[in-house]
């Protein structure tokens, strides 16, 4: 099985770290190709990023898809909390998964309670949309910040891991959460240094959808074209695909 | 006072409508200038096209602002369902209104239990969506579609008011709503046909949003900059704006 | 246009601060009539006064209207968290606007979690009540109270302001409000003394009142007759209007 | 144990029938005294009619009171869906029971899914709201109307309560109810011929509260005062008790 | 009228609580009788514990059932958040009395948000789904847990009074309860010491539960078998009732 | 990997086709064991042989563990709608699946509202309260009947078909379903039949839980015990496990 896992920001590094994660937990079968918008931003810490992310892995699907090299099996969307999930869904017939989902699946899966550890405090609420527009959001005891940027993160991988534990804490004993959720992409170790300090699970959202996906690919189900991810109709559109149209 | 009416599709005859609707609420002192995306899509049916919409909106702020011409009090998006709102109110410090919000707002200040009528059955869920996202469903009888998309729309605008009479009269008799909002943009006449043959008000999303905006300016309000709506961090962007990248 | 500003209690001072809230933000053509009922209680801190209030408020209008005196274009019901909003739409065919109503309905254009200031704990109840029962409480992070009575405003009105700003200042930290709504009528310079210290937009339900009560009847649109706010049948009533009944 | 049982309306036959209610579950030891306000509406059946009974059950209270004639263990308010029951609770230190809450709270011991049928189609939303308000919402399959006014089942109590089976079948087959709450007070036979006709139990508003005033006397508890039913503080007050004012 | 009352669990003094306060609110004319299961756990603190008592108290109505030996009018069920009222409901034509549920409606009646005490914080998300699911969870202030096992209990019973009113005055201090829910059954003196030191009205779930039992029985009404607690069909079962096939 | 796959009820033609369900989709690594109780019913239709059910599997898992011959990496739990999962969870430290649980998780993967087909409609609200508890019913388009019994479904295979895609062709059309879960275990050919006549994906309870066992087991994690799935205290239990105190 051939699994296509989408960056949606343009950092190489952070699609490096996306990659390993995703291969981490890939069946000998299942190969992971690991991409990133042509154009976009080098992370994404606000919805307008979020948006721009959106249609940059939109444009992707589309460049790939024209180009007769859409050969996949299922997609990968590897933003916590980003947009796109539903595009992408109307635009292919393999399944797609989204990684904030993914992870909130997987927690129920294995406890009652989870939360969520994300970077900056404005990325919250973005988070609690995704869940409650999922129907996941029932069994989220939090959604918490560490406090650091993307960027910090970049600067101080062992202080961002200290942080995100110590918020995980929190969410633990303050929340009643048993399951953490990593809200964030790529950062390895993270979720095993939670586990090993706090004895609770913790849940890496690339990891759960690769999983997730290997899982709903060998059930044979993809997207109901059924209802709202039928494709659209065809309006005229221009300047697409953008990378395209900007020579990229 | 200058509202900045942004049609997200590239109609030009939408957007001329558009300006119509907000230009027959605005005060004598109120200027409406009314413009639309750079590149994007011709009508808006489906999740990919809101997304880009999204882009395409967020793209014509920033370039407006990068050459010193954003001289407006308030931003309308005038695609009722469409994504975007949520950047706009983060790229800008001037209150930015979105047409579907409007349209309930105005409909929980005048009944009890409002109806949206929009277009294709395909844009239900996402009209539903926002309207979760923005705490403004509890009140929603249903959202129904007439089932015409928007070409059909432009093709036979009678028919089309004929076909949103129709289901506006089955939201009435079977789902309670004593109002009804248009879930589109850019028809004239619909409101006052819906008025006169069902007995029930009827909100027009653009003229709602532009009575909003000049109430919150009126106010000496704006968007709150203390949380999500704060500026995000300058993260490096590629192609930005794209339509200068595009050369448009 | 005019608008008829009902304050629901029958002190003096009160209905002056009211009259001169609902002026700051009045159209050049927009006249204001503020009035309070002929019978009643001076404060309203407990269910039994607002109950009170309501009957006090649909006295004056019907004599009003009995008396073929209503010649207003809107109703702007002026007490946070009372009743009667319901009753006065069923009676008039113009719209009418309550305060607390309004100011959330602000809050929710220009921010993402707003919180409500009211006076004394015991008030908190039925604002939460107001909001739930009008679907508007799902983006309302906290109704939090000051600890004064309105007695104590009055007598102290400067402590009363630090209070609230106090108070404000909780549901910024403590419960992530960006956006804060004053939960009493009549207090001036409570709205400025919010932004100002805190940095976050505050609303006054008045003015918001009157503003949309302005946007709403420049949309030419009012309460829906088709449902709930009909006028109910003629059933024998006596003594009505009370205050007639008691000769004032 | 002594019950006071408050018709909200003014109609002496209503005050009859609902006395013949309560008398038919109350104790041998319990005395069942029914009455109702000095002033108001002859039958409720809008929301301006529903604050005025709730105005005038208030004033029964206060009068009692104040003439040392308040001597009983427990009220029960008999408008299903009617306002004051909270007012009455602040006032009082012996606890109050609403009909339309007790009649669910019945339901729910007996049933999994409940429906109520009321008189005309207006009175549906109150009764939602008091359901909402209460927390006793989740298990309402439906709250229904049989289209007859107040009026109506008086002129014709046989076709009233053919109305009433008829629309209860309608709840049980349509909305899965399996439980019927009769939402109005004093309408003798009505539970029996929904019992018969469609073998699922009927529940009378009157009825069910005096059995839980019984029940909740005889468990030695009293309405909070630690809480939002607490009295409130002494505002002054003109004309109060309005029908002493009244010279009734 | 005869109320068998059934403690869920094996302890024989836990057996004598319950009955004392069963007996403490039964009518003259109540007979009560209180009995525990065959087989099963000496106390439940766990979901496991908590479905064999489910099958334990099944089997001791399943054993009277066929010995004809079941004469009551109805039935208790004496574990604060344990299975099997649903069970009991589908066996039986007489009603059934869960004490988790019957002490939430009474709160409801006589206060405006409620917690309840439970002995370990295990116990917490049993009464919580069983509230959610019972549909009595929207007045649920909190559920609390006191620290203490049913055999801490047990061993310092006034240390156990002592852990309780504690956590109570923080559930009324912290989150705003006005009402006490004692989240397990058979402690004496318990609700007394809480309501002296606390000034809030305390509720235990047996005294409860039998006082609306008297009510519903007396109103002549029972568990609706239209619905879901309808006799199931008769299939095959081995070894059923358990304790007699184990030759007890 | 080595799933147990726990069929509740104890008929060998259901544990038969459950484990042929099981195997369709399991890994060429993984080992599925099919089981059943020792005691209990041959089919589940009532909640009261789910709550026999539950403790059989309890039961089961009780008697390998003591052997010492549990020796699995998960365990799915095949009852749809049954009891069990949260006391299995507490008794293992390897994953516990639910059929109607991972149907629905699936479901959210591949769809946007689903709709669950059972056999009777007693058997509808037991699932409607599984997803409730799971946190997975807000985007359940609706729970359905064929109204077919488990005897009946043995008897006329055929026909079950039929009526089973009958019955989702009206959720499909009546409530907007894109996605399919069939609500009972252990039916060959069902899913196929929906998908090829209705055009929506269809979900086999059995199927989806042994895929995202697989799934769970690869990312490596498993029930956190830092919640309520932590074992519960060890009480005094008696004839435990009960299939051995029957002599089975």
């Amino acid at each position: 099985m051939r699994i296509l896992v989408l960056n949606p920001n343009t950092s190489a590094a952070m699609t490096a770290e996306i990659a390993a994660a995703a291969r981490s937990v890939a069946h000998a079968d299942t190969e992971i190709v690991c991409t990133s918008p042509y154009f976009g931003a080098a992370a994404i810490d606000s919805s307008a990023e979020s948006y721009l992310s959106a249609v940059g892995v939109m444009d992707v699907v589309a460049r790939l898809t024209r180009a007769g090299d859409f050969d996949f099996d299922a997609v990968v969307l590897a933003g916590f909390g980003e947009h796109g999930r539903d595009a992408l869904a109307e635009m292919l017939t393999v399944p797609v998964f989204d990684i904030a989902e993914c992870a909130a699946h997987v927690a129920h899966l294995i406890g009652r309670r989870f939360s969520v550890i994300t970077t900056l405090a404005r990325s919250i609420p973005p988070i609690e949309d995704r869940l409650l527009l999922a129907g996941l959001n029932a069994h989220c005891a939090s959604v918490r910040a560490c406090g650091l940027s993307t960027a910090d993160v970049d600067a101080d991988p062992a202080g961002a891991v200290q942080a995100i534990v110590d918020e995980a804490a929190r969410a633990v004993s303050a929340d009643g959460a048993d399951v953490i959720c990593l809200g964030c992409a790529g950062m390895a170790g993270v979720t095993a240094a939670i586990s090993a300090k706090l004895g609770v699970p913790a849940v890496d959202g690339v990891s759960a959808a690769v999983a997730l996906a290997q899982a709903v690919v060998g059930l044979g189900l993809s997207t109901s074209k059924a209802g709202v991810f039928a494709p659209g109709p065809d309006n005229p559109r221009s300047h697409w695909p953008l990378s395209e149209a900007l020579g990229l």
